[in-house]
C-alpha cells in the first residue's frame, strides 16, 4: 500500500454536495494498489460504533499513476463525519483527519465538542451552497456562430468594402463579408434540421473589428449586424424552434474605442473614468505600455472590475440581455483574469433575471476555483478538446494516456460541472477540426462521434458539419458555405445522425461514463454509458488497422455500426 | 523519485496571493526524496524560452510522509504561468498541467490562445480577492471571558438564587454567580497588567441559560449582565487601555425561547416565522424531533439562514454591535454548519462597518473552504491545540509526530490565515489546561510558552494564568478567583513575562517558523522564528530527562533561559 499516493481534501472536488441530499466522496490511491476501498461514516453528533456505516467505493476514474474512487451517500441529517478504509491482502489501514492507523480507526478527542473523533467532515449540506447548473444544458447541442460570417440577411447593413460571399471567399484579419443577425434568423430552419438546440454567438455588440471582441457599447447590437430589436426577434424566433441563445461577455477588457477609455486617453488624470482601468501612471502611454491590458495588447485595456461604477455598468449589461432580450446564457471571455468577487455578483444578477441561465467561463486551465457553485456553471473544456484531438485526430497519444487525461478532468471537478462542461473541438480561435485532421474525414468523424457520446455539452463550430476548412485565425473564419454543391451533405447527415442519437438517449447525456478498455500502446478504446434504461458500449478504433476487441459482461442487445467499415 | 507523492492544486492553499503583489507557490513531495525542487515560471502571454525563470523552492513544512516546498514570487504583470522541476541525482523531471516529462518541459498547444504551453496558471492577481486578515491580530494576545464567571461588578443585577462567589464555589450546569459586564470594566487594569490585548467574550446577549448560547434577543445585553450602555462603556474603556473586544455570534441556531421559534411552536404552519427554521412537518414535535437542530438538541433549533428575513435580521445584528457598540470582531459559533453564502454576506456587512474587524470561525476540522478570502479571516486552531496538548501536556506523541501535525496545518491554509489563527489550549467547552496537565505546572508552562512563541494569535482562558483548575463543563466554569492568597502569583508572573516577550519581538508573531529538531522518538524540539531583526532559536524539552541538543549554524547572541532548571 503506497500511503504517499493517497489524497483527499474535505469540502472540495473530493467531497461535495451533488444535490440537496447527496454527497459525493472521492479518494485517490496508487493505480491498482488496493483490493478494496471504503468510506466509514456516521453523524458527527452520534459517531458511536453501532451507528457507523462502512460503504464500499468504486473506481470511477483512472490515469497512469492513480485510481480514483467515488461513492454517493445521503446522510440522514445532512451532516457527515467520515474516514477511509483501505484493504490489500491481510493489511487494513484507516485514514482520518488525524492520520493513518493500522487495523482500527483511531479517534482523538476530549469531550463531545472536541472533534468527535478526528474524522473528516462535511459539516452540513446547505441547499443554497449546492452547485446546480441548469438542467437543460445536459440535453443541449451547441452551435457556435461568428456573426460576421454566418449569413448575410440584410445587405443594407453591409459595411463599406464588404467582400463577395462565395465558397471561395478569403477572410483576412480585417475584411468584412456582411454577416448579420437577420442572416441567422433566415437560417434557423437549417439549424433546426441539423438538430442543434443552442446557438453560442461570439460578440455582436458594437465594436470596431470584424470579431467584435473590442467592445465600444455593451448595450447595443453592432449596426453592421442589426439593432437590439433584431436581436430580440432572433431570440424569440429561435425560442419558437426550441433553440436557445448564449452570448459572449467580454468583461475582462474593453475595446480601445470604448468611450470611457477614450475619455481617459484625452483627459488623463482628470477623466472621471480614470479608475475604470488599471492605469499605472499618467499620461497614459501605449509604448511603453503603462496600463494593464489583455495580454500585451494596448487596444484591449483591462477593465477595473473592482471599481463600483464599472461593476454597476457591467452588471447592468449582464441583466439587460437576459431580462430584456431573453438570452439564455453568457459565455465569459478571459474569465479567469477577472476577480472572483465580480463573478459572484454576476451570478447573483444573472440568476435573479433567469435562474435557468447558463454561465460558462472561458478558462483554459484547471478551473476548480470557479466551479464551487458560487461563480460559473461550467467551463469551456479545453483539456478534453486537446485529448480528443491528440488521440483521434493527431494520433499522438495512446489509449491509456487518452483515458488518463479525460479521467483527470472527472476528478478535477464536481460531477455536475462535468455534466454541463462545454466540449468544443475547434472555434474561431483555432484551426478548424478538418484542418487539424489534415482533411481526413474519418478522423474528424471519430472525434465528433466521441464528442457527441461523451459527458458534457458538445459544441459544433459553424460549417464544420458541411466540411468547411481553414487554419488558425483568419483561415477558420471563412463565410459559411451555403451553395449546396460545395457542402459535404454526407457529413451533414453524419452530424445530424449523431446529434439525434444523443438526443434520443439520455444515457449518452447524463448516464455514467466508464472506460472498459484503454490500454497502453493501444489505439482503440471501449467505454460505456449507462442509465436506468440504456447501456451503451461504444468501441472506437483510432488506429489504421482492424482490431479485435473483447468486451466481457455483454448481454444480448442491439448493435449498431455507427460509423466505419467493419 | 516517487511521482505518486507529488501534489499541487492551482488556485488553492498550494497557490495563492499572499498580498497584492506576491504569490506563494507550494508543492508536496515524498519526505527526503528530492535533491532540489524549483518552480519554472513566466508570463502567460510571453512564455518563451528566454523569458522563463527557474526559482528554487525551500522546504517549509514536513511530516512523516512528505516534504512541503514553498517559494514567494512577484510576477511583474500579476499573471503567472508555471511548472515544477524536480531533481534527484542524475534525474530531472518536469511537471505541468499536462503531466510529467523527463529532462525537458513539454508543452501542448496549437496557437497563442491554445493553453500557451500546458502550464499551471495563476491567471491574474486581483487585489480584491486577496485574503487580508486585519494586521492587529498578528500582535494580539486574547483572553477568553465567560461573562457569568469573571467578576460581579453590579450585585443589583444578580439573578434569583445567585451563589456565593468564593475560591471554593462549585459551578453546576444551571447555577448563577452574578458575573456581569461592570465586573469586567472594574478589572480592566488586571487584564492590562497581564498584558492581554483583546477580550473574547462568550455570548452576553439575552438568553435563558448561564452560558447564554441559547439566544433570546441578539440585539440586547442579558439583563443579568447589564444593558447595551454598559456594553458600550466596556468597549470604550477597554479601547482606552489598548484592549479590543470580540463577541460570540451564535447564528447557526437560536435558543428555544427566541420569540420567532416560540411563535412557530404556538402558531405552527400559520406562524409568519415558519420559514425561519428547518421544520420538516407540522405540528412541530421535539420527540421525535421533526426540525433541524444543533446536534440533536431540541432546545437549539437551527436557523434557516437561506431565508431572506433571517439573513436580514442576523446581518443587522452583525452590523449593530460593530457599528454602534464598537466591537472589534466576531467569533462565529458552529460556523461550518451555516451556509457559505451567508458568511460571504456577513463578511461584506462586518467589513463595511469596520474593515479592521476580525472574523473568526469556530471550526474543528479542515477549514480551507472558509479561508479563501471571502468568508473568515481565520479559524479556531483546534488541531494545534490538540498537538500541543498531546506533546507537551499528555506526553502522548513524539517530536516528529508533533512537527508533522503542526506542519500539516501550515500546508493546509494560506500563510496569512495561519498568522492570525486563534490558538487556544482550553476553553469553557474543555477541561482547563492545568486539569489536563494533572496539576503539573511545568507541563502547563511548556504548553503556554510554545503557544506564545508559535505562529497565530494565542488565547488564554480566564483564570488559567493564576492556576485555576477544573474538568470539563461545568468544572472549567468556576468563578474567577480574586482573592490573591488563592491565586498562583508566580504563574501570573510567568504568563505576564511570556506575553511581554511576544509583544517585544515581532519575530515571535509574524517571523518565519521552522523546526530545527523534531526527531522520531524524541521528546524535545528546537525551532526558529526569524525576521529581519531577530533570530530566535527556542529549545524545549518535554521529556523527564535532561537532553543535550546541538544546534548548528548559531551565531553568538543573547541566550535566555526562559523557563526551566538547566
Amino acid at each position: 500500500m503506497l500511503l504517499e499516493a493517497i489524497y483527499h481534501q474535505p469540502k472540495s472536488q473530493y467531497a461535495y454536495a451533488y444535490d440537496e441530499e447527496t454527497l459525493h466522496i472521492r479518494v485517490r490511491t496508487k493505480r491498482n494498489d488496493m483490493d478494496r476501498v471504503s468510506v466509514v461514516w456516521g453523524d458527527k453528533y452520534d459517531f458511536v460504533p453501532d451507528k457507523i456505516t462502512t460503504t464500499e467505493m468504486e473506481v470511477f476514474a483512472k490515469d497512469s499513476l492513480f485510481d480514483y474512487y467515488q461513492v454517493a451517500i445521503k446522510p440522514p441529517f445532512r451532516r457527515f463525519a467520515y474516514a477511509f478504509k483501505f484493504e490489500k491482502g491481510d493489511r487494513t489501514v484507516f485514514w482520518n483527519e488525524v492520520g493513518f492507523t493500522e487495523d482500527s480507526l483511531s479517534s482523538s478527542g476530549v469531550g463531545m465538542l472536541w472533534s468527535p473523533s478526528g474524522m473528516f467532515e462535511f459539516p452540513f449540506l446547505n441547499a443554497v451552497d449546492v452547485h446546480t447548473p441548469p438542467e437543460w444544458v445536459k440535453n443541449a447541442v451547441f452551435y457556435q456562430i461568428f456573426p460576421e460570417r454566418f449569413a448575410n440577411g440584410d445587405p443594407s447593413l453591409n459595411p463599406e468594402n464588404t467582400q463577395a460571399w462565395t465558397h471561395e471567399s478569403v477572410p483576412t484579419r480585417d475584411n468584412f463579408f456582411g454577416g448579420d443577425l437577420q442572416g441567422v434568423i433566415d437560417n434557423l430552419d437549417y439549424l433546426q434540421e441539423l438538430g442543434i438546440t443552442c446557438i453560442y454567438f461570439t460578440p455582436f455588440f458594437e465594436a470596431f473589428s470584424n470579431h467584435k471582441y473590442d467592445t465600444i457599447d455593451y448595450l447595443k447590437v453592432d449596426p453592421q449586424f442589426g439593432d437590439n430589436k433584431t436581436a430580440k426577434k432572433l431570440v424569440d424566433e429561435a425560442h419558437k424552434k426550441g433553440i436557445r441563445v448564449m452570448l459572449d461577455a467580454v468583461f475582462n477588457h474593453s475595446g480601445y474605442y470604448f468611450p470611457p477609455f477614450q475619455d481617459v486617453l484625452i483627459n488623463g488624470e482628470k477623466s472621471r473614468f480614470k479608475d475604470w482601468f488599471h492605469i499605472k501612471e499618467f499620461p497614459v502611454s501605449t509604448d511603453p505600455l503603462n496600463y494593464d491590458t489583455f495580454g500585451f495588447v494596448p487596444e484591449m485595456p483591462k477593465l477595473n472590475t473592482e471599481n463600483r461604477e464599472v461593476r454597476a455598468y457591467l452588471l447592468k449589461v449582464a441583466r439587460y440581455w437576459v431580462e430584456e432580450i431573453g438570452v439564455d446564457g453568457w459565455r465569459l471571455d478571459v474569465a479567469n483574469e477577472v476577480d472572483h468577487r465580480f463573478w459572484r455578483d454576476f451570478r447573483d444578477t444573472v440568476k435573479a433575471a433567469n435562474p435557468d441561465a447558463y454561465i460558462l467561463g472561458e478558462i483554459w486551465h484547471n478551473s476548480m476555483a470557479w466551479l464551487q457553485g458560487d461563480q460559473f456553471d461550467a467551463v469551456m473544456n479545453y483539456p478534453v478538446t486537446n485529448s480528443i484531438l491528440d488521440f483521434f485526430v493527431k494520433d499522438e497519444i495512446d489509449a491509456e494516456s487518452f483515458m488518463g487525461r479525460l479521467d483527470a478532468m472527472q476528478i478535477a471537478y464536481p460531477k455536475q460541472a462535468n455534466e454541463v462542461a462545454f466540449n468544443l473541438l475547434d472555434s474561431h480561435d483555432t484551426p478548424r477540426l478538418l484542418h487539424i485532421a489534415e482533411g481526413n474525414k474519418d478522423r474528424m468523424k471519430l472525434a465528433a462521434l466521441f464528442q457527441l457520446t461523451y459527458m458534457g455539452a458538445p459544441c459544433i463550430y459553424y460549417g464544420d458539419e458541411i466540411g468547411m476548412t481553414g487554419g488558425g485565425d483568419p483561415g477558420c473564419r471563412k463565410p459559411m458555405i451555403w451553395e449546396e454543391e460545395y457542402q459535404d451533405r454526407q457529413l451533414f447527415e453524419f452530424y445530424k445522425n449523431i446529434i439525434q442519437l444523443r438526443k434520443d438517449h439520455p444515457a449518452l447525456k447524463d448516464g455514467t461514463f466508464k472506460f472498459l478498455s484503454a490500454e497502453k500502446d493501444n489505439k482503440y478504446i471501449a467505454f460505456e454509458r449507462t442509465d436506468e434504461n440504456d447501456r451503451f458500449i461504444i468501441v472506437m478504433n483510432s488506429g489504421d488497422t482492424k482490431q479485435k476487441v473483447e468486451i466481457n459482461d455483454m448481454e444480448p442487445g442491439k448493435f449498431r455500426n455507427l460509423y466505419g467499415t467493419g
